[in-house]
């Protein structure tokens, strides 16, 4: 009946077992740990080729530390106006950076174009701006859409004409990588992402996620500025166990198809009821739609929580479904919202 | 068989339990569950007053988040050379103030004095100098002596004469605490502590502590520190989950008094071993002690895993005790300390 | 023949001489000299109230400190898209503030609206966004027109009602002020500015600006600021000297007349010749022109310098004038643009 | 009368005259000037090799901009105790370098050990601690010694050991020049040093000083730091020709001769009416000498100015000559102090 944000969900049965299973015995903390140690493998498996793994407990951090690797305290982080790091981190990039600047674009569907980025850029080579650091687009993206890796691929390109890097917060990177029918390695490195935020908190486990490089020149300096972040855990067994059963069996993949699917039955569900389509394409597991003031009302009333969406026209509402969200959840959804509109 | 660091031990098995319970249906994100809403009536009776409370997974971030919330750009921060903030963070302190500075002071039994402090400021109100900002202790020190309350209050006149605050790191305030015999309210703000970095993931949490204010001015200034720190967690229930079952039925003050216990038959164990006492009074559940070298190498040898501590003497050890270390594994290292010694 | 900045212009006479008056025996270092300590008072008279007066060397130094000094780093500054501060600081005052936001709204001639600022703040009070801390405007715009004190009030108001402070950048403030007809007083803090980068080096200074706090309670920590931001000069006598003179005699203000004069001989003569107006009102010393690309070529194989401006349409330039900007000059100018355009 | 630093004294009038020759006509502003842009040319030929010189108006700015340039965040720099960025430039550096830690060394003669700093290093390459960034000394020292060339270079093969850079401040480096009988390569590159903070202001100059870098790879990245600090002058050419005149017909080494033999005169005549040496030996132009309750206040009360410099002793004084001290100043405090003995 909460709809509104897949971190409202708890963490997959089997993260919580594995977390207990983690539970026996002496290990070494600050990563030294026998869970935290095998990530390296586990992700060099997924991703197609060595990388470097730095688990932290939140996505925000690890878009912070991302980006402050790699942008100098005077550069440019190009964003779409509407992404986690320009609206919902309170300055954490900012902050990590050393006081870096964010340059938030518009852009359609969601997504960052070339263009805009271009068009952005100005004054290269002058002391007196701001300099291109990193490009930065949220996988899925705020809206629920996932870029194709064409269009990573031209960004990937926009990067490297200005030294820059390519990063994406993948908060929902399991949703985004089902939907697009790509491999992990053909959405990131291979169409030129530089450095992702590996979510893995939003879709099952409890607070775990991780800076994956795909380069390996600042690794070391990423480890200290974790540390100095105080995103070390002592006891990082946890989050190690953590990210390993999420990525054991498919767990990963599987509850983001689940997600992604639940996504899909609301959305059709809502459109057969209301006779509008979603605002934006439903790629992933979020859906935004304009329910009309009435049935928005009825919904809450019944209990359903989501948020509202101004600017996507009457009754504006994101919706997010998770891991967790069931049929039964989202049929009633659909039965209030039929009742709402005088159906049966 | 592992004494380097009570951050080698697992979570109490009450707190995985208390994770698990936690983890059914949806709970609203970022703090505003019911475990977390719950603990600032949790911790109001602790300490016999309001106070604001806010969770975090690493002790690092509390502390770097308690002090750079009294401690502008300018600020010194005062502390004993040996403390966490100093030697062990990386500078965390440094990096959330914006560029404080820490004074590192000597002091005997790991402890600051009003003198050394008084001694150390100097040129007050001298544009040209940083500032007083901040008095920080460790409480437990860091060599596992306790502060008296004697001993806080004159580091909280110091303080207020010139108006810095006291801050205690207690990543093992329950240690130091049991070991008190006084109350949490003697122990800090009736002492004259304004913030307190409370520890709980090395005494049996999973990974949680807390920055606690005493006062009720800078709360809101701490909030947004901790979100752009990366530090507000989504799920943040089960932040909130370990923290009430770690202060439920006493399981903090049974887990303290049970490492602090084995320390004490440690430490005899040893003595009567070596003959000789430990290098500073064992007062918490560390032990610095001078093994010898041969009984260093042969406790080594025969598995016992324990960090050098050069400076107190020959084979210098330190060994840490947790809310899990049993009699067995105490008395194994004492068997095994006697045949190196030659004994039965 | 130069009107591509009125920083390209050296230091009025008078400035010399005062440098060169000052230089004689011995004098106390970083500020305690007579000179700097008259600046109180002079600035009291100007302003008609007391204020706290902060020499620096630069433009840039000044707005980056004024706003650091009411902007935590979690903070956000409205300002219009076109603000130094925004465009030519290389992110001064992020660096200053530990990370704050800058956010640039458009606004006609210009100037930012209290409209576009309301708009602008979102989710106050929640700790995942920015907070607003700070308006910043430029008096004269970079645009070269000048803010009317209802204006100017309307967005103290706005200000207010958000607690946020209101800042000037007055890099061309005498420009302004003699443009304004108002008093300094009513220019600034009686319209709701509280704190104001006053601006000396463009309009006749060889290197002198300063911070003006309307209020006293920040001013101590600007003190710190200043140092710490290695802006405090030890033979400060040669600031206080330059600022002195400055306002001595009213050179100031016969400075900024001369220049918005010359602006207006300027711009008569081009809209004569061209046919067309500025772009934008000229108020100040700025003007803003479609010059037509045959002329601005023109202009330039004769020798004039000046800055393109895109956007303005063809031919589009942007000329400053200065204190000593020559009739002589402008006459040429507008003779060679008359000579382009096949006249005689 | 005033021995209490040498910035208390004005500009030498060359400077002043090289300042009004500057002042004719436009000049493109920010450094683009001819006399800025001539100084790169000036510095190789007197470093013997190409450098980067970055001029900026104090010494504070120039020795925080040229740490942070080489100090990452997680940086320690290593310095000796009294070094002026360490207790007087309210933590610049630490701001500059976004929270990197200082660690102040105590040393015999004001100079920093490579042992001590070999000493004060641990862990490197242990996330949890602060890294090895740079060591800093200041030639000549805060009392008034020279380091010797091999001294440097020993300095510079520790920086190297441990991949530091070795930083000098050289707020008095003409005067540690003249005494050191060494080139001005020899004293720097040749032994190690790999950047200089270069001092003018102090020996005769109104307010100048500049980065020097004797490598070319981090230029483009000072230069970011400078605009974004506030210390690009827009009238840049009055920082020009204060540094090219201070350069030519060996100004700065005349002024720094002339200071430091003031130095010998004052030291020798006050050895003579005390009967005892200076605390230090007097290489440079500070003093350190304990004169004596007695002498000292019949000196203030005679007018004469100077720091107390308790420590040294009783009566225990710091005076500092410039370039600008005469022969009579020197005499009269001698017979003051001859007076104050119960001499003639």
């Amino acid at each position: 009946m909460d709809f509104r944000s897949d971190n409202v969900s708890g963490a997959h049965p089997a993260v919580i077992e594995a977390i207990a299973a983690a539970n026996h015995g002496a290990a070494a903390g600050y990563g030294h740990d026998e869970w935290t140690q095998r990530l390296g493998q586990r992700f060099a498996e997924i991703f197609e080729r060595p990388v470097t793994v730095m688990p932290v407990a939140t996505g925000t951090a690890a878009n912070a530390l991302a980006l402050a690797t790699f942008t100098p305290p005077w550069g440019s982080i190009y964003c779409h106006a509407g992404a986690h790091i320009n609206v919902a981190e309170c300055g954490a990039p900012d902050f990590y950076s050393g006081g870096a600047r964010l340059c938030a674009l518009d852009g359609a569907q969601g997504k960052l174009s070339p263009a805009a980025v271009e068009n952005a850029i100005q004054r290269e080579g002058d002391v007196h701006a701001n300099q291109p650091a990193a490009i930065s687009i949220s996988q899925a993206t705020e809206i629920g859409t996932v870029y194709r890796t064409d269009e990573i691929a031209a960004l990937g390109e926009a990067a490297r004409r200005h030294r820059m890097v390519l990063h994406a917060d993948g908060a929902r990177f399991a949703n985004a990588l089902v939907s697009s029918g790509k491999s992990a390695a053909e959405l990131t490195w291979k169409a030129g992402v530089d450095v992702l935020s590996f979510g893995a908190t939003k879709n099952g486990c409890m607070g775990a996620d991780a800076v994956v490089l795909f380069g390996d020149e600042r690794g070391g300096e990423l480890a200290y500025r974790r540390k100095r972040g105080g995103h070390l855990l002592s006891k990082s067994r946890f989050l190690g166990a953590q990210l390993e059963v999420y990525l054991a069996n498919e767990l990963w993949l599987r509850n983001a198809r689940h997600a992604n699917a639940a996504a899909q039955r609301l959305a059709a569900g809502l459109e057969r009821v209301l006779g509008i389509a979603p605002a934006e394409r439903v790629e992933a597991n979020e859906i935004f739609i304009a329910l009309g003031a009435p049935v928005a009302m009825a919904l809450r009333s019944a209990g359903f929580l989501f948020y509202d969406w101004p600017g996507i026209g009457d009754g504006g509402a994101r919706l997010v479904t998770s891991w967790d969200t069931s049929d039964e959840a989202i049929d009633a959804l659909v039965a209030a919202a039929t009742r709402a509109r005088g159906g049966a």
